[in-house]
């Protein structure tokens, strides 16, 4: 049994190779829903949304978002009615937020709805919001206060960020499911994702880290940071923005107090002692993933690794 | 001025015409809106679309409804989300829909709505739903009572019509506009449409009756019965349904307390006599509507035959 604590992206290649060496069924994915937002009245979920489409072999590899060759007549459409765009919604997409608007309206939970769009889509793991409530990541820049999707997606992760701050997150209890994956896991693994704003919301919520923490697996995290820059995103900016160095360096630090093992790029391999001194066991390997035979090998190195 | 009571395809064809005789800012058309439906916590106005896309030059004109070589690949992944989708949305279609509904959760009306839509789509006539408030379609059957959508479009109008409710009829009030533009017309024409569930929920309207009969304009009103079926739709099904024979003479029953003139089809001409025993002055010609040259055709008929 895996567990694995996952943002969109980076996280969504990772476990696309990790469902290759175990049965999908064993793996359950916590997924980071402070990035959630409401465009046109509808709830959109980009995490959970990616690590669905991905695991339901519908993604689209290229993009890194939406759905593999959908069309987008729904949102040049809705240009012409006058409505900002930024936010690419396709019209194959577009049907997940509005399933998931009417479930919601109806009363259902957040991680139930989750659960029933899964299961049209054919995913056999389990795929859990990392809470039902109500999470938002605003980003302070020089700019104003921001929702993350403005300064991510609008904005292009360019305005100069002072702070963050995950509003909702005091009190917020994790989903139905969430403390016993962590519980019953036999591997605990943090994806590749941004340590600041796709982990960190996860690990801030009540009785997680401790949870992690207490729990009897083997954990481990990679590293979304190769020699001192994201594959994508903004997670550098992020952890200058906390008054860290944008390294490997760093994300080691904010999750060594629950780690076993640690995997960087080979390309960081001058890293390793440094790591090594915070008591941490290290794998350096090419963590970089351009298609599914790198997913594949990177899930066997970090699962290979385990003692 | 011209003022135009409409349903969906017949009157839009009608108008289209009409439109190519007139300055489009000088034609008001008022719509019902008793078909409208919710349609995944979207609020869709099929006749008002289907008139606005027609104004607009968007329609599609083959299928009678949506848009012009709009795609279904929302609707698809709808399906594969188990939703039902007898009710074809289009991705481009599906935009109104979306703009509609968040317009009216802002409290924004139906009818600032409409305009809104109308203007960003280049309508330059004015298209007033009937009412800003929820007016309903029941069809009672002898399978149960349905929602107009579902007896029309999801049930392919099959099941035996016992009767037919305008639900929340009384006490409804004609959008702002609407009397104003009954009151100022120089011409009022009833559209070719279905005179029991398209025109009949606007005459059911308190006071619209009323402000037609009182109304300075010469009103006309065209059949959209041809030899005793409709172009399109249910119109004989319910004309029996209440009572009445499935023929043009029906219609013109329905409407003679305000007409002055009736139009019907040159096929139809054995009925002049008693039409005209009604009181009312008689037009017959070729109503059949299949290109934009059959509609100015007609519009030109019906149009020029005012004294």
């Amino acid at each position: 049994l895996i567990t694995a604590l996952a943002g969109g992206v980076g996280a969504a290649k990772f476990l696309y190779g990790v469902v290759r060496l175990i049965q999908p069924e064993d793996l359950t994915v916590i997924v980071n829903t402070a990035d959630d937002a409401e465009i046109y009245g509808l709830h959109v979920s980009p995490d959970v949304d990616t690590v669905m489409y991905t695991l339901a072999g519908l993604a689209d590899e290229e993009k890194g978002w939406g759905v593999r060759g959908d069309t987008f007549n729904f949102l040049e459409a809705m240009d012409r009615y006058g409505h900002d765009t930024w936010f690419r919604i396709g019209d194959r997409d577009l049907a997940t937020h509005v399933s998931r608007t009417t479930l919601l309206r109806r009363g259902r939970r957040l991680s139930e709805v989750t659960r029933t769009l899964c299961k049209s889509l054919g995913v056999k793991s389990k795929v859990l919001p990392m809470t039902d409530e109500r999470v938002e990541t605003k980003v302070s820049t020089d700019e104003g206060m921001m929702d993350f999707q403005h300064y991510f997606v609008e904005r292009g992760f360019k305005p100069r960020v002072r702070s963050i701050v995950f509003e909702g997150v005091e009190g917020a209890r994790p989903a139905p499911g969430v403390l016993e994956a962590l519980k019953e896991a036999q591997t605990i693994v943090i994806c590749p994702s941004n340590p600041v704003v796709s982990i960190g919301p996860i690990l801030a919520l009540e009785g997680i880290r401790d949870a992690i923490r207490g729990a009897p697996a083997w954990k481990v995290a990679v590293s979304p940071i190769v020699k001192g820059a994201p594959l994508r995103g903004p997670a550098d900016k992020l952890l200058r923005a906390l008054g860290m160095e944008a390294s490997a360096l760093s994300v080691a630090e904010i999750y060594r107090d629950f780690l076993n093992a640690f995997v960087i790029d080979e390309q960081d391999s001058e890293l390793v002692p440094k790591i090594r001194a915070m008591g941490l066991e290290v794998i350096s390997t090419n963590t970089i993933m351009k298609n599914l035979e790198d997913s594949v090998r990177l899930a066997k190195a970090v699962l290979g690794a385990k003692p």
